[in-house]
């Protein structure tokens, strides 16, 4: 059974009913009675991680766009090193019918383990897997956590991680355990620190956990450390609750599934409260900067009133006056049928993706380089293209002081800090004034503002979450142990259920392509979009003008932990990866009931 | 085994595996999975209720305050009536031992049925309760289910409620099956459209599921009736997300259990992100006006590093300068620690519990009210006590254009719409810029804002929530066809699992006392504030000098419906009435395991 390390150094075992409330924490362990659970909760390893197993080569992958450039600048992860074969996918196979693949194979390694960038549910179980991998086929080998992110790697700061504390991590949330950090290991000296701590460690592998620009700089580093000699190898895990980063090998990345199921529980309650009350329009704003795959998975779980996908309002090069209208035109439909509320999501990044507020944007930017005095309202908009000055001036006087006021330290406006859910909740207002003086517009327009990102970042990592992450971390541990490097670890047939996962590596540059930054073309992996004819798109396309209308709230409900609908992954998953039939990760069991 | 009535009218029975996604709603039906599997869950039904019980008169209750008065304008309820003796609790009791008590008491009934005020998590089980005890016990009962609140009796706007439709909101959250509303029937015209509506209908008895002040509108409405001879019963069901409807009969409203469960679900998200991040304090606000239950029970749940309570504040005299220096003092405590982290909590009602800022805010009204041009602040502060312009010109300019701009309809301050933790940040801000040019502080102040209120007011009941909803609309039924008037039903024993549960009704005049509004002093049901020497207060001011400068933050996770922790209802709630024993719903089983 397990049991959580006490400050006194006991193991605390985990209670069989619930114990008394002790401020202190539950039992003396600090834990509530759900994370307590939580701790005894054994995710299913796949099958072909549970014997014996070895890896093999598969087939050829190409960058996604700049393939030769980008062979080029990664010369030695494009040819053949050490033995394997450059730009191929690998597969972990059970090696049964191979059985003497010695045991030298099972020396102790030392492996370091690194998170990169915002927090996702499931990176405890990454490290844990990990770390269970190497004790079960490599007993006796080191791990190294770097504390705090890739500025760990560089200052060689780190605690050795070690079973009785990771225990007491087991399928919780967070990334407190070793922290996390926003630094990148990408310039030459950044590089040369990473280097020499892995060096100094005597590392065979390094596991990094985080989004494409993080594993975009784990290529750099597993290229480095090629050209350098340095033996460390270098192996990405998929961690984003944006969900951007997947390809073909990669069906997702790990804390989307639960950070959506968060959000759709606080908004489906707020649908419900909206349908209860009559009375208010809700504005939920959502995490998802460059793509918009949790605001989609969110309206497929709840069924909102509208939800505004920026992948579609690029594609329909929509500007600022499209969005407020689509939305006032929801509203004003809704009232002909009496009904004042709903619920409208919006993903944090719109503003940069309508065409006329980027191209403002931008212009403001310009204009403050220039020294025009942000003071000066009148003398800004004569700096501004026609189009431009016509869109700031039909602004709230609030939103155009937020614009020129909030900048950042290179002077530019401070996008993320725009509150876009109170600009079109304005804007929208504004219209709609306009249509009621008109006689088209007869209802009431009451709106109230919601942020959740924070929220699901956090939480404890959902059934699939645990399970995926594990599966994840014990898939970086076989890499690595194997001298494979430049991979992203992958995890898939994800329409299985756990037992039947695949599991095996893809080269990091084949999720790789040239992108314009500052001036130059970087090679960067790229953010998987959401498709505007993908399966998830088209499902919620296929319905929204009934969503639009009628009050089909879907309300998901807390996520659950035992029972039938536990072990479902994410409504997106289903739809791309088993044709909607719900991917489980486990079959039920009568037991479930 | 229980289905859900579909929109072609036929059936819909729950599925033993999870369905295949369809944007149209799941089987048809519109609701998720947990919804589903909620809508199969049995609330365990308090054995006395299950079997022939009666009612039998109990003690005399004195009211909270002002006796005499609210007796001489209650004559009728605070006299004997109907046989029933005055101000006495009733409690219900096995009938087994008096088996002569006939079957007349099974003739059908008609009760009518009203949700008043904000949505809290439950509402739906009390009306199924409800329906279920009349099904039971006065088989072809009618139940008149009065639409979007207490307009919906005076404007005589209802649906039947029957059997196929109920079923459907098993367990369910939201209040949208009759909807709600915060009209009041007080004044004579309103009292004499609820009568005629009763007599219209010739109910039996009326059910108002309110808060204090929809029932002390109850208290009104029995003693219309009664005076003129109309024959409904009136019944009240105590609902507050709240928590500040109770007293010795009424261990708690319903809704509070879920709705504290789900904000501190969110909360220990954040705490959990803080520390992993360690770069922002997260100041969240709460919902919960005039009493701080709910930030208490939030604080015992995940152990913020400071919570703000607002009777304690009033208990103290703290004005807004105490409270931001309480703020900065552990914001610079924790940075000498090196951590520029944290969470604080902040009830919504906080403004108006500080002395300084309600005596302004008093001020700004009556100087409004003068005729003085709010745009000029000179001439405002002019007005004002040497005191009041001293705070007033100490604000950030953004709030003082707030207080001023932000009025209701009456031209006074809209308090509820000041973002006071948006207020704290900026002054602990400003306080800790200070300390910093004096040296006495030398950390990082970056924080993020939060609101927490809709998200819990629908979510599904909890299984305590669920459960004691039941059991409240099951004892109402029972009042009310016991004859009875001007009661609260009350379920109490909370100490004991639900089969042992007590059930009865307490005078809603005993729960009243005299409060001045308006210049008149006004029979109310007096709000039952944070008592700050009470049990869930000392355990938090037992720790709170801890959990500032610690990180044992406790993150309860999202609310489960099966296995151990299931079962538990708040620790407020835990610690009042079972000595932080958890209140189970029922005993654990094995099979839980």
């Amino acid at each position: 059974m397990v049991g959580v390390l006490q400050s006194n150094g006991e193991l605390y075992r985990l209670p069989s009913k619930p114990q008394k409330y002790t401020p202190g924490g539950d039992g003396g362990t600090g834990l509530s009675h759900v994370c307590l659970e939580r701790l005894a909760y054994v995710p299913t390893l796949p099958e072909v991680l549970r014997g014996r197993h070895e890896i093999v080569e598969g087939d050829r992958r190409e960058c996604v766009g700049g393939h030769d450039i980008i062979c080029g600048l990664f010369p030695h992860l494009s040819n053949t090193h050490n033995g394997h074969a450059p730009l191929r996918m690998v597969q972990v196979v059970s090696a049964a019918a191979t059985p003497n693949n010695g045991s030298a194979a099972e020396r102790p390694l030392r492996l370091g383990v690194v998170l990169s960038g915002g927090q996702a549910p499931g990176g405890h179980n990454v490290i844990i897997g990990l770390h269970d991998y190497l004790q079960r086929w490599h007993p006796g080998s080191t791990l190294v956590g770097f504390l705090n992110g890739p500025r760990g790697v560089m200052q060689n700061n780190y605690k050795l991680l070690q079973a009785d504390e990771l225990d007491g991590y087991r399928n919780q949330g967070g990334f407190h355990m070793i922290g996390s950090g926003r630094d990148a290991i990408a310039k030459p000296d950044q590089l040369a620190a990473a280097a020499k701590t892995c060096m100094e460690h005597d590392l065979d592998g390094l596991v990094v956990i985080g989004g494409d620009d993080s594993n975009t700089n784990s290529a750099t580093m597993a290229e480095h450390f090629l050209k350098n000699g340095v033996k460390t190898t270098v192996v990405g895990v998929p961690k984003t609750i944006d969900g951007d980063l997947k390809n073909a090998d990669v069906p997702t990345s790990f804390g989307f599934d639960t950070a959506c199921k968060v959000y759709s529980e606080m908004i489906g309650n707020i649908m419900i409260d909206a349908m209860s009350a009559k009375k208010y329009y809700h504005f939920i704003r959502l995490m998802g900067r460059a793509a918009s795959h949790v605001t989609l998975e969110c309206a497929l779980q709840t069924h909102p009133q509208l939800a505004v996908i920026c992948e579609e309002v690029a594609a329909h090069r929509w500007g600022l006056k499209d969005v407020v209208r689509q939305v006032a035109d929801m509203v004003a439909q809704r009232a002909e049928l009496g009904k004042n509320f709903g619920v409208v999501l919006v993903p944090e990044g719109l503003v940069e993706f309508m065409h006329d507020v980027s191209a403002l944007i931008v212009e403001l930017n310009e204009i403050m380089a220039m020294g025009v005095n942000a003071n000066d309202q009148l003398d800004v908009t004569a700096h501004l293209t026609a189009e431009s000055a016509d869109l700031f001036n039909n602004l709230p006087p609030g939103i155009r002081s937020e614009l020129l006021e909030e900048r950042d330290p290179h002077g530019n406006v401070q996008v993320s800090h725009i509150q876009t859910e109170k600009l079109l909740i304005k804007l929208v207002g504004m219209e709609l004034m306009r249509r009621k003086a008109q006689g088209t517009f007869r209802g009431k327009f009451s709106a109230l503002s919601h942020f959740f990102g924070y929220e699901g970042r956090c939480s404890l990592p959902s059934n699939f979450d645990a399970t995926y992450c594990n599966a994840l971390g014990q898939t970086a541990g076989c890499l690595v142990a194997a001298g494979q490097t430049g991979l992203m670890a992958t995890v898939s047939n994800l329409d299985q259920p756990a037992n039947k996962w695949s599991v095996g590596g893809t080269p990091l540059l084949s999720m790789m392509h040239l992108e314009r930054r500052s001036g130059r073309d970087k090679p960067v992996i790229k953010k998987a979009l959401v498709e505007i004819h993908g399966p998830a798109m088209t499902s919620y396309t296929s319905m929204r003008a009934i969503w639009a209308i009628q009050d089909w709230c879907r309300s998901p409900g807390p996520i659950q932990f035992k029972g039938h609908t536990s072990d479902m992954a994410n409504i997106s998953l289903a739809l791309e990866v088993n044709e909607g039939h719900p991917c489980l990760v486990n079959e039920p069991t009568d037991k479930d009931n």
